[in-house]
């Protein structure tokens, strides 16, 4: 079968066992790692003295390679982790998964600054999302996917209001372009722009940098702002029954576990 | 009965069935036509090469040409929409639903320029809602039915509250205005303009071109901004309620289905 | 007994039975008159000529008469209203209750103007919400007043969360004035001001007149920005489950209905 | 035991029994008293004439004494909240909890000014959580336990969307000053500047001083306030749910009650 290396390596990798400590010792260093290198990327827009820079640099450089190894060892034992698969379909599948995109994506313009214009170097960022796969604390992960189960199980709802959402928005971009552009030649340039305007005011933020001065401008605009209130409503509501709706289930079926009355253990 | 053709025809133009390959491909030769169109609109208010604006134009008429063709179409199959009715009143019934109505906004004003202002060939953006008949999946129709039938059981609350909120902005445009307009007479010019204001921060979207500075003002302000919080709260609640509704109801109707003990089909 | 014209009286006033076709004709003919007045308020506050002027002036004394009329009216067969008080009772019962005192104070601005400042006369805008009395649509009363049942249930909830809201606005707008006050005297020159800014961030409203410029201030505004989607959330949540418990409680009541298994009455 | 004064006192100062005129007189003291304090701190933020000053100095030396001698008292009584420890222990849990600790911050700055930085005194605005404790009348107590336990029980629900988010705004803060830095060094002068902005299009406040320019930033704004919809609508949908669902146990365990046929007491 495979070697006991292998089988300890995805044991420390995949999710520390509750007293593998040297599972959470690395998890931990994974975590320090990772928050330092979002301080860096962050710091890194400020202006630094030189020194700083470099220890910045250096310390970037060490964590690329570390990453760039974890992920090397990620894929050799990948293969664990679909035993039913023939080794080389394991590691694409490995390969394809989002994990391993984000990781790649994190450190390819590293690598390949040749390849790509130089301000890619920002995708290092997505190096935060690495955080999520280190939270593997039983409680939080249930949560977030009792979260991610209602969004999948309301997708069609969610999904066919954010279409007619979006419809208005193209239609109310332009309409408002046609109504203000005579008055605001510069702030309604074209329909993008009336876009951008609907946007802002369908999720209520409300910059400030464009709003209609034309009477009928201001009509359209109130009507598209009392319709955010709906885009708020609608998916809230879509959701909060879908949360209600998981709640029920899940005592329901508690409900409707049988124990043996005389061992006390589960039947159904 | 009907020819052979008519049937054939509303076959492709009304639904897809499953398997049927030239009722699918219609559909989505015009949702690309539909999207170009859409894109034509868009375009259309940039500054654009005059080459391009040609090509353009000459999508568009073709479009506009296509468009009326399947207008005639609809209206000679729509007889078999409603068998119920005689010819005469089948296609009366067709021109006046709301589906017709938006096609013929958008043909209209290509045809009879002479009837509308200029700027009415913006209508033609209406064509986007043509997008909605052709997203025949099930799935994706059902959700959005569901999400009307939820709009459809609580417009009566959703009806009155607007009315209250309306009852409101009119008080606080008229207040606002008499407070503001000795400080700001420039912004706050008249009470259409209090109104303004009151949709701006009920909707909570506060563009900032317009917004008290005297004490009363902002004390008013507050309190519009603090029931737009609840104007929020409201419909969310009660949409929210039915759509946790929505979701008993088909479990109930699930559980009193009452199946024969012996076949297994369902009695009631 | 009371005489007839009396009980007539009452009955063309309070609420137009099924077939009154004279009570439905004084409801048409109050619901023009104030939404009349309404439009004039509005108007008013336009440069008009002075004809138009002088029309509506005319036309809003005729109103306030046929108000006052009104009022009078009321006040006399208000002791069909409540019936087991002595009519001085009942009659000071009807002054005190929410809709005379409304009506009260949308007429005396206009009778006793030397008693109020010029700019009471607004008050003659309240006149709006004699509308409400008068949508007496027997469905949009039921759902109104289901709104209403919902709050008056919640109040304890939505009270004390309002409480913990107002609490932290005080303390953030002293801590804001404290931050920002050396960099901005001008914008944040008393805690009052920093109220202002707490109503606007926490209601999501940001008009954009008053904002943090200093790191500290940036925070602080960034952990009372995300308090507020805790403030629309919280009551939210507290109404929404309002609504469902209410659906839930009518459903049960039905379920709980007996009917006789014999004559098919209700017997409980 | 305990002497007969030290048990007064206890009672005195911890809640109000229905009918102890005493203890109502002393909390209706500290309510008032708490609030001058806060007015205090509010008006000291105005440009004021000296004597006024004066007094103000004076009402608040003797509010800090009253509150120093009060929280001796209560660290005195504290052993009869806690009977099963040793007066020590009793003692130091008090000192240790939250209310404890709030009032010390609020007492401390005025006794030890030269430990602190002078504008540190600002926290004595925190005295208004103190009305909290006072705020003794049962419902209201009720209901804000009610709404602290659904916080309670959707922590993990709630801080795993909160660490989502947080996660998407780090993200798009980077992303945000490379796209925007070039136009607007000024504006999005490094990536903290992009976090501010994060924050004000998340919670959809928007103030209108940091918004993006460039098309790419358009975009990216536009994602990030569709998805501050979603901020608003998943802990919304939490927290209804967690609401509904407390309103459900509350019932069902009203259900599962049992009483006794014969003599009607509560047996479960």
């Amino acid at each position: 079968m495979y070697s006991k290396i292998k089988k300890r390596t995805h044991e420390i990798i995949s999710s520390a066992a509750a007293g593998d400590k040297i599972s959470k010792a690395v998890d931990l260093f994974f975590i320090v790692l990772i928050m330092l290198n979002v301080v860096i990327v962050v710091a890194d827009t400020f202006a630094l003295p030189a020194a700083v820079r470099r220890i910045m640099s250096v310390v970037e450089t060490i964590s690329v390679i570390i990453f760039t190894i974890e992920y090397v060892i990620r894929l050799w034992v990948s293969v664990l982790d679909f035993p039913a698969l023939s080794p080389v379909r394991a590691r694409i599948k490995y390969v394809l998964s989002l994990q391993a995109i984000i990781d790649l994506v994190s450190l390819l313009p590293f690598y390949l600054p040749f390849l790509f214009p130089v301000n890619l170097i920002v995708l290092r960022v997505f190096r935060i999302f690495r955080l999520m796969r280190l939270f593997k604390v039983n409680r939080y992960t249930k949560a977030l996917s009792s979260i991610a189960e209602v969004f999948k199980r309301k997708a069609h709802q969610l999904i066919s209001s954010m279409l007619v959402v979006f419809m208005l928005m193209v239609i109310a971009s332009v309409l408002m372009y046609n109504v203000e552009h005579d008055v605001q030649p510069e702030v309604f340039d074209n329909a993008l722009s009336g876009l951008w305007w609907a946007v802002a005011t369908l999720t209520t933020v409300g910059y400030g940098d464009i709003y209609p001065m034309t009477a009928a401008g201001r009509i359209l605009s109130a009507i598209i702002a009392l319709l955010g209130i709906g885009m708020v409503a609608v998916p809230t509501g879509i959701i909060s029954a879908g949360f209600s709706e998981q709640i029920e289930k899940a005592e329901k079926s508690d409900d409707e576990k049988v124990f043996c009355p005389y061992c006390g253990n589960k039947i159904k």
